[in-house]
């Protein structure tokens, strides 16, 4: 069956099965005070054939990670989720159940947090906007602009993996992995389709005065660039501490893994900036796969380190790989964000 | 020049031109306390060649009707505007002018509410989707389900000048009205081009214990048959009561007048329902077209009245006219709201 078949009560009573009862209805959602907290609010875009195909994202891994993406720039500035709106442009010819997915995906990522509002048009391409709200202490906002020099530079879990993820389901026949290892890959592919936003991270924050930071969903390099150009510092990391998932080199020479590590994206984790000693206590709490990776410069460039041990008085061109050049280029000339 | 051709630090600075500074960079935006009002959330969509082509429709007109919509939506719930987002997604090749006049008219509608965030992706088809952010007093919230039986139902203004400005917009040759009368021809295509959230009208209901209401942008009839829906009441209109421009009857036929009235669409006015005394005080306040245009019964229908005086008792089938069905019918099967 298709949406253009089921009228506008048939539709209203699918999405009405996802949301609180009596939130649908009025022209807007009504929330309850916030409590002296802040509201934080974000938004996201995902588009049919840019963000996802039928051909490799089931429905509810598009609501999941809509969902997712959105929790964890909540995440990524020191918010709880309160509730999302749902803004969907849907072709005509779409299947009831594809949407039906999408809802169940959605709900199965936000957990508790409630969808509270939305709209739907008629579009060419399938379209999902969310829109997340949460709430945060106003002295605890996490924000690009406040590294300072000499803090660690600390990343919650591995990145890669989100990448890796895609290739072997875009790739099956050129990665052997998938044979030898499987219970490795599905835990790569999970990661790409079932990414989960870091809140849980939120609560080891609460002790820091100041911590600066984003989520890595458009790639821990472009995070790294985004908060040294917020901040108007320079980061020098250092590539032997950036922890590497080991089926990432099952399925690739160190050079692809490192790329997509700091390119490949999606990862959804949380590049955070702080005093040394904060970080230390801060990555023994998360423990995992959690680690300092680099630290805040004063210089105008964003360096990585090709040394060991890290930080050690780094002297001409040989500190430095290729990949110095690429980080500088990001910085230059990205181009459209997501785009 | 196009969108691909000016890079991520193009855009943004496009972007950040239309922002209060500061808020455009983190992943989030950081609202101020509510101080202890609630807050109203409402999104909308906006899709191309769905609710605007480029052949009627300028990009500043976009950009002002999808602030408008949602503007609307908030004053619906009673709620003063406090912020917006704006998502968007474009096709690549889109001119880089065609994005500043759309951001030029949704600041022009804004006056002083800021655009405090959004995102940008690529698309097949330009998409505009707006969340807007409201505050209200708790007990100052408009809704739908709270209409009762014996209520007066209020219109805010004159209905059918939308659809009227958009038909001299889409066939200009059918209408002589255009050389005779050109001033009202503007004000019609002006309520088309650029219609006019009615938050003017909150002062006046402050002192209210009990409003319920909507907006019209899918019509008159719609919000009338939404509010009974929501309330489980019926209404009894009097269509010798709904205001009328007169440049309404100089272009068509009064049974198409009063179809463009009931079910045009886009007006963004208000229909509220509340006790009668208090209708014919906000009215009297309201002054202009706003009008007092039927009351809300106990019965499970929505009548259109041919009668004059309204109210005097009704009695058999005489009193309704043939949109009566047309009502029953949005009633039963309105289809995909916004389809």
């Amino acid at each position: 069956m298709q949406l253009q078949d089921i009228g506008e009560q048939g539709f209203l009573k699918i999405i009405q099965s996802f949301c609180p009862p009596g939130v649908v209805g009025d022209d807007g959602a009504v929330l309850a005070e916030l409590d002296h907290k802040s509201l934080v609010v974000t938004t996201d875009l995902m588009v049919e054939e840019v963000h996802f195909s039928d051909r490799t994202t089931s429905p509810r891994d598009v609501g999941w990670r809509a969902v997712a993406a959105n929790l964890s720039d909540l995440a990524a500035m020191g918010a709880i989720p309160t509730a999302i709106t749902v803004g969907l442009g849907l072709r005509r010819d779409t299947a009831v159940s594809w949407l039906e997915k999408l809802y169940q995906g959605m709900t199965a990522c936000l957990g508790k947090v409630p969808i509270v509002g939305g709209d739907v048009v008629s579009s060419a391409v399938n379209t999902v906007a969310i829109t997340a709200f949460g709430s945060v202490d106003p002295e605890r906002v996490i924000r690009r602009g406040v590294a300072q020099v000499g803090d660690a530079i600390v990343i919650t879990g591995a990145h890669g993996k989100s990448k890796a993820g895609l290739e072997l389901l875009l790739f099956p026949e050129k990665y052997k992995i998938l044979t030898e290892d499987p219970e490795s890959c599905q835990d790569l592919i999970k990661a790409h389709q079932r990414p989960q936003a870091r809140l849980d991270v939120l609560p080891f924050l609460a002790e820091f005065p100041r911590v600066a930071g984003m989520d890595s969903s458009d790639g821990l390099a472009d995070a790294i660039c985004q908060i040294c150009r917020a901040s108007s510092v320079g980061a020098m990391v250092d590539r032997h501490s950036l922890p590497i998932a080991p089926a990432l080199l099952q399925m690739t020479d160190p050079a692809t893994a490192l790329d997509w590590i700091l390119y490949g994206g999606e990862d959804f984790e949380l590049v955070l900036c702080l005093p040394w000693s904060e970080a230390q206590s801060l990555v023994q709490k998360l423990g995992q796969t959690s680690a300092i990776i680099g630290r805040i410069t004063a210089e105008a460039s964003i360096l990585l380190s090709n040394e060991l041990p890290i930080f050690s008085g780094i002297t001409g061109a040989t500190a430095f790989d290729t990949s110095f050049e690429k980080f500088s280029n990001l910085y230059l000339e990205k181009g459209f964000q997501h785009f």
